[in-house]
């Protein structure tokens, strides 16, 4: 028995995201994956992620990881996957990780980034990664609001679907808000993020930078913990996985 | 009557290239841009283009105008065609330009980029404007054969589809060569280019770079203007229209 680690980066425009659905035709990236995979080493697959992507969310860092009895080399699987996949889904590293690694449980943190486009006119060779948004956004009491959220705190109000019973507490660890080159760029980091919460935040914190609400109304969203309360969920377009931390061990 | 001029940029990956075809289920860019803004401008509308692009090939700096009566602003036209066509076709810029002005025919030069990844592995976020040939390339003997190219030329043994009774003599007056990360980069300017030239000197070029010709039989090809002789046309994807220069009037 091995445990094989995969890196993937992924253009996530026409795919429902990474979770296999009952239905299969509808696409997803673990189902692309998975498939391909099992028709190559023969065994069933079962991938555990570090971050299960929503549809149209593409991935630069993205990290999956399964267990297997296969004596096929992970370098085989990539050449073999990246051979039907690339480059909309691209396996960037395969390699062979520690007993007991899983791709989900040993993260440690996740780092997300989203872009909004806010000069007047999009761009054809990026837009399919951004939100074209062509209003100017005040950086300043975005990264007031944004100073609320850092921390350990109970982010419901920036959740669409807590699990049944599950925390919905997350540390987040960073939040840099920057702008260049007509784009404003939002960078997170979290130990992990609820359902939707990068793009709650992002939709919140756009609210901000308009003059449509405060800071401080920011900072009582929050402690309300009031799902119904999130003004506004940012497009899939703009937010990107960038990468998986893992503590060495 | 007023002449206008639209800069224009584009992801050509899903277009049957610029120029419209008699079929209208096959999609181009010269058919879309026509189309929608005959419903705004509700006239007739003939585009004059700089640079015909071949299916697939995508455009930064592409320019097209055209005669108008209409008293509908260029503000007002590019708004329109971007609310319906952007990210994909995005129109850059739109103005009036003077009397006289025609993108194709008052054109000095036309300048195109190539792009060759030459790493093993493809990115999902540009991959669609790469050729991806996962393999070493030699720029050195590259350069020395596209030195042998650089000037006035009859450059038939570079072109897939000369006109009948045009000149097939062009002037190409730069070749670049460079690599950086993991890409080859390629640039090209001249007056102007005949039908699959770029593609066909890349195609020709990366020969030379993998040792299977030599600079000095680029040369002799040159020099024979045998079309048949081509042996190798770089796919689309990798082509971008980068601009085009007008004489200051």
């Amino acid at each position: 028995m091995a445990t094989v680690r995969l890196d993937i980066a992924y253009d996530g425009t026409s795919f429902r995201g990474w979770a296999s659905q009952r239905r299969p035709a509808i696409r997803t990236i673990e189902a692309e994956l998975t498939g391909h995979l099992e028709r190559v080493l023969q065994e069933p697959v079962k991938l555990s992620v570090a971050g299960r992507t929503d549809a149209g969310v593409h991935a630069r860092g993205q990290v999956a990881s399964f267990v297997t009895h296969t004596r096929v080399t992970p370098e085989r699987m990539s050449l073999a996957l990246n051979d039907v996949l690339a480059p909309e889904v691209v396996i960037t590293r395969a390699g062979y990780a520690p007993e007991g690694f899983d791709a989900r449980f040993s993260a440690t943190s996740r780092s997300y980034r989203y872009v909004i486009r806010t000069a007047e006119v999009s761009d054809p060779f990026t837009g399919r990664y951004e939100w074209h948004r062509p209003r100017p956004l005040r950086l300043a009491p975005m990264r007031e609001a944004a100073g609320h959220l850092i921390g350990e705190h109970d982010f419901t109000t920036f959740c669409r679907h807590p699990g049944v019973g599950k925390s919905t507490v997350r540390d987040l660890r960073r939040l840099t808000i920057s702008a260049e080159g007509g784009l404003v760029v939002m960078g997170f980091r979290a130990n992990a993020f609820l359902h939707q919460m990068v793009r709650a935040v992002v939709g919140t914190l756009v609210m901000v930078g308009e003059d449509r609400i405060t800071a401080s109304q920011v900072a009582r969203m929050l402690a309300e913990r009031d799902r119904t309360g999130t003004p506004n969920v940012a497009p899939a377009a703009g937010l990107t996985l960038d990468g998986v931390t893992y503590a060495r061990r």
